[in-house]
């Protein structure tokens, strides 16, 4: 059992924890790291407290902050952006937005969550935590421009555009919905180099990003309805 | 200017930051206060860094990390619970979730928010805060009991009842959703309580409390479609 903070693994987990090693990220919880059983991931690490690892030792690479009794290492998984339904982040800076995108898009069926340009790293700790475990379970891609994403892509714009009607038909082929930074949205060149432009009607001046991306995805997604 | 933090009205701040002043809240930071102007409301107190107190005594009574440059102080507002569209919380814990589901009551054009039993307090600052200064354009209203609420009243369950299927049409009167707490859910006692249950269809195994009450009203207040 490791009972040192000094010990080389330890140091190697406040590394990433700090997100500074390149291509892998932790989960922490029971939660979490049962959801990435579920999910086929196999970890390089699992340690629990008072097992593998000391608890309070473990406590201290913790990115909690009442500490943590359990915790494993993963390498990142990157793969294309696929759809048939997809969400694209461009300028989603906030780590639990993208989190809770992530798990909305599990929910909803999408085939992968595009990190677009300045949006918050999907593999940090808080993404992970707010994609409560659903991280594991959808596809994460890159992209770096509009015409890399996947069939039809609808900008989710504040006002413009027609309002968002789904259920999007398997006929019309792929959709992308490109969501844009949490308080200026998509700049007019992103949303003109979209197919189209579509938004959900609100009474008030704005909604969550995430709340605007999961609501895309459940209307796009739809079973019944016109 | 006040220049002391000792002064009568900080040391009162900080009473009302801590929930112990009953009937006053406070909402931090410019939004927040040009919320309350648009929406009609008038502070008891409004406190603007270095003009009407120094910037550092006023960042000792800030409820945010960070500090604040604006605060105010207001009196709470209980009205009844009301339709057409109400939302009521039953047992939801988290603050967070609370004021998000305040904003999402506002863009979705609900009546009320009703703060039914084991809910956390929508006044308090991370309600408040969250709410995105909803909390002074949608009505908040409390109840003890499901036979209390407007109307058709919707258990919405993770996965009995039926699809939730709107809009929910004039004619049928009012309608509230009833939402339950973050991990449990509703008990048996109160879906039974309710009108029906309805759940809204997901791939995964759990959304969001705020996810899925925001879901609902977007749901039950749908322009279009079946």
């Amino acid at each position: 059992m490791i009972t040192s903070t000094t010990n080389p693994l330890m140091k190697e987990l406040r590394r990433i924890q700090a997100r500074k090693v390149p291509g892998r990220f932790i989960a922490e919880g029971e939660d979490l790291v049962q959801a990435a059983v579920a999910a086929g991931w196999t970890p390089e690490h699992h340690l629990r407290a008072d097992l593998e690892v000391d608890g309070a030792v473990l406590a201290k690479v913790s990115g909690l902050g009442s500490g943590t009794r359990e915790l494993a290492v993963y390498a990142e998984r990157w793969g294309e952006p696929q759809g048939p339904l997809a969400v694209a982040l461009w300028g989603v800076k906030d780590p639990g937005n993208v989190g809770t995108i992530i798990r909305g898009a599990l929910a909803f069926g999408a085939g992968s969550v595009i990190i677009g340009p300045e949006t918050a790293d999907p593999f940090g700790p808080k993404a992970v935590r707010a994609s409560m475990g659903a991280i594991f379970a959808v596809p994460v891609a890159r992209a770096a421009a509009i015409d890399a994403l996947p069939g039809t892509t609808i900008a989710l714009a504040a006002r413009s555009g027609d309002v968002l009607a789904g259920p999007w038909p398997a006929e019309r082929g792929p959709v992308t919905v490109v969501v844009g930074a949490e308080r200026q949205g998509l700049p007019p060149s992103v949303v003109n180099s979209c197919t189209m432009a579509a938004h959900i009607p609100i009474a008030s001046e704005s909604l969550n990003a995430a709340m605007a991306a999961t609501l895309a995805l459940y209307e796009l997604s739809r079973v019944g309805g016109a």
